[in-house]
């Protein structure tokens, strides 16, 4: 990031930027600009790997796990022509992507829910992950290919809330105030510094006026660069029929301490957050129907665990069990998509250094919480149509439903969490426990809410067999090590999913590191053959 | 908005609420500010005005224009009895609200294009509204009688661009780069200036340290409070199997100088822009579908203008044409949705205050054009769903439609721009003409547009027969006056629309407009009877 190749050292980019663009013209600066990569430059994604048709002819791989990396590896390989045998331990295929309808079961090691959400489309919940980038462009384009209808998801909504137990009274706050006034500060305190010349050492005196012009618009300041209120954050009274007046504004001291600004009001700048997000209409496993449909079912045995993984030099032996019967698959290459965590427990041949690697990966322990809302109290009531309310309590999130706007009822989600620590409390209660402590909790935020919602679900992804876990992390210093072994096969046993990618948590991970795989075992294939 | 009342002198707001906190408590405290509106009060919109069923019974009621505004009235007042006549110019209902779909003819005073869009549900052009902010409650709450669909309309989409002539060497440039850079550069301005002591007259040591964490997270700033680039804004090279850097940013001086801070950047912080922003599935045309149906299409004459008004004490009496031969209709009340400089042109005896009123209101000039796309190259090419990319080119704005994500083909907006002399200037070319014009400032955001969209149309509203104009301007001086003077009747007349509301152009304001003339009738019958 800050390397700036080839520039003379002491020079800043601007510096660069202006001795370039004054000796060769602005075309030539702005070419400049491009390859220093400041200019729009559209994701290079060419497609998953092509693999001409029958190169996989007379080769074999068993894919461990079901989920969105082993799916993309045994669709993709399955073109090619190898033989592909999917062994998926749990009863579904899909992995994290799980969407819960009515009559499914959420199995944790030391419980069972069964979902009775009413028989409706809209009235499902993604249990793992929710959204899509408008740049994750491999997930996107399995999308495309399978027919999976998209439709917005809304991260930012303005009009739902921020809720802190330390602030504002404990009363739920409407982000657009938030923000606002957030902006109006920072914008006024800015606009104070420079006419008090206290950048007059950073910027030259006409950009200082241009920044003042910009901060005016910028923070919805008065015409003495004072921040009174902005109708960006809404209105006292009636703005309608009359001249709304804009609310009085929020004291910085009070933004400043309600803490919102450690992450959650930056919540939707994020790379993998910012619009456009979006969902498969119907539930995330529109995009698991896909691929299974596309890799069609006889490939995926399903309650099919491994227990054992010989690897060898001319192949793999596996073993996996079935109605508690272990059986026996010899393949040309493995590629397993299950929980490093869960890996390194088999029986298995690794060498050192991947074993040691294997260990590095851990596993990070996200909650959710889904109710049926009786009525859509948070439309109704409210105003708020999709997007997410924050408190600084257990909950940490309020998820709204971007989609079945003013039917009758609809999913919503109570919490959803990532802090390790509260990932863990959340798990360690009974479901029921965990529905009476949500509630609690978002009667903060709603008031009435436990007498509004019904049939409440739960997930506590450290607690589902064959995951155990999700999102996997990694410490920086482990990453540039060990992340790298585990890039690279040990002999024919390759690893597959978003535990493979910087992006962990995200599907696009897991399918673009089955798409390097894939390549991978395409180029030993052509050199060895 | 400034004034506090009760508050002593030279106290400021901040000074008011610790030494009430400090006195009171904290709950005190925040009882306070809810009554100082700095809380979140939720829209308090009770519905239309309740109209006791057959309190209309043996009144008549003609009702001028099927736009949302006589629409409303028509429906309302329909529903408690009055016998509800409503004239319309044209052959259509729905005024400005209208979606243009294939075979749909759009005429102007001296053109006319019949639309060829491919015939997909997907396949249309909003001619006139577009989105619906989620606290315009009036229309949303006719959305949900009418079971009217909706969706997430995106106005903020990050991935969609900013193009200036004057600036990045001409070449689009994604939002989140500008929004991204922006951020980073004045967060370090201000944490600079903070470091400086810059600050120290205006906040405590406790808060400008508070402020200076609170900068590092909202501008993505490094440990030294320097803003060196950030995710936020993109990564160059591969970011999904590999660490992604950060691209370097824009220069602050090249952002201001290109602009883009007069208003585009902060277009989608306003009140009326912010998410969450929907749109009825299909076109917007629904919520008048969904009138039309309710209302009974009997009450509603089509090609039927109003040449001539007589208001009288008892009375009121309206002549129409239809086929051209005028006919008399007589009513207790007259609701009237038409452009206020067309009432003014017609046969009519209103007051002299009144006829000065009408003379203030100016109509706008609103213009767009819809190109059908061959494919979604928005989508395929530039990874756009939905969103709005912005030029300083005539053109302004670019829409990309926010559902049919991955269909084959998708109705997308080379422009829409409301500045009045702009507007004016594309409606003085032929529809033809306004093509081959936006073609060419396309091309500069989207290279290679010409060849990739077909069967343009485009619509100048101040060339449409019986609207002549849209979106109602006041100056602020003439609001104070005239435009109360309108909001009361001249005698038997009452005027409706968008424009008897401060949020002209919305269709919000002409269903409101419409609830408080009806509530003014219901008065006054109940009063004289």
């Amino acid at each position: 990031m800050q390397g700036m190749q080839g520039m003379p050292a002491g020079w800043t980019r601007r510096d660069f930027l202006m001795r370039f663009g004054t000796a060769a013209g602005s075309g030539a600066m702005y070419r400049a600009m491009g390859a220093m990569g400041l200019m729009a430059i559209p994701q290079a994604y060419a497609g998953a790997p092509k693999l001409a048709t029958d190169s996989g002819r007379g080769l074999s791989v068993v894919i461990i796990g079901a989920g969105i990396g082993g799916l993309t590896a045994a669709y993709e390989l399955g073109k090619a022509g190898y033989k592909c045998t999917l062994l998926e331990a749990s009863g579904r295929a899909g992995g994290r992507n799980r969407t819960v309808r009515r009559g499914d079961t959420i199995r944790e090691i030391d419980s069972e829910q069964v979902c009775d959400f009413d028989d409706e489309p809209h009235l499902y919940f993604n249990a793992g992950p929710a959204r899509l980038p408008y740049h994750h462009v491999a997930i996107l384009d399995y999308c495309r290919q399978f027919e999976v209808a998209l439709e917005p998801f809304v991260n930012d909504n303005r009009g739902s809330y921020f809720h802190s137990t330390r602030a504002f009274g404990g009363k739920p706050i409407r982000g657009e105030t938030i923000q606002t006034d957030t902006r109006g500060h920072l914008a006024e305190l800015l606009a104070k510094a420079s006419n008090k010349h206290a950048l007059d050492d950073v910027m030259t005196a006409d950009d200082a006026e241009m920044l003042r012009a910009m901060l005016k618009q910028w923070g919805d300041l008065d015409k003495d660069l004072l921040y009174k209120g902005s109708s960006r954050g809404g209105h006292i009274g009636d703005e309608i029929l009359q001249a709304g007046q804009p609310r009085p504004p929020i004291d910085l001291h009070e933004l400043l301490r309600s803490d919102f600004w450690q992450f959650q009001m930056e919540f939707a700048e994020g790379w993998e957050q910012h619009p456009t997000m979006m969902q498969p209409v119907g539930g995330m496993d529109g995009i698991v129907k896909g691929f299974v449909k596309a890799i069609g079912d006889g490939v995926i045995l399903r309650n099919a665990p491994v227990t054992k993984l010989v690897n060898g030099d001319k192949n793999v032996r596996v073993t996996y069990l079935q109605d508690g019967k272990p059986h026996e698959i010899d393949a040309d290459f493995c590629v397993n998509g299950a929980p490093a965590w869960l890996i390194k427990k088999l029986d298995h041949n690794f060498s050192r250094d991947y074993r040691e690697a294997l260990d590095k990966v851990h596993a990070a322990k996200l909650f959710k919480i889904a109710f049926q809302g009786k009525r859509r109290f948070w439309e109704e009531d409210d105003h708020i149509y999709g997007g997410i309310s924050w408190t600084d309590q257990d909950i940490l999130q309020m998820w709204y439903p971007p989609h079945g706007f003013h039917k009758k009822k609809g999913i919503t989600l109570a919490s959803y969490t990532w802090d390790p620590g509260k990932g863990e409390a959340w798990g360690r209660l009974t479901p029921a426990q965990r529905l009476t402590s949500a509630i609690q909790q978002a009667e903060k935020i709603h008031p009435g809410y436990g007498g509004m919602v019904e049939k409440g679900m739960s997930i506590a992804w450290a607690k589902i067999p064959y995951q155990m876990g999700c999102a996997p992390e990694w410490e920086d210093a482990d990453r540039a090590v060990h992340f790298k072994r585990l890039q690279q096969p040990d002999r024919r046993h390759y690893l597959v999913g978003d535990q493979m990618s910087y992006v962990t948590g995200w599907q696009e991970g897991a399918v673009r590191s089955a798409h390097a795989v894939i390549e991978h075992i395409q180029q030993r294939v052509a050199t060895t053959t």
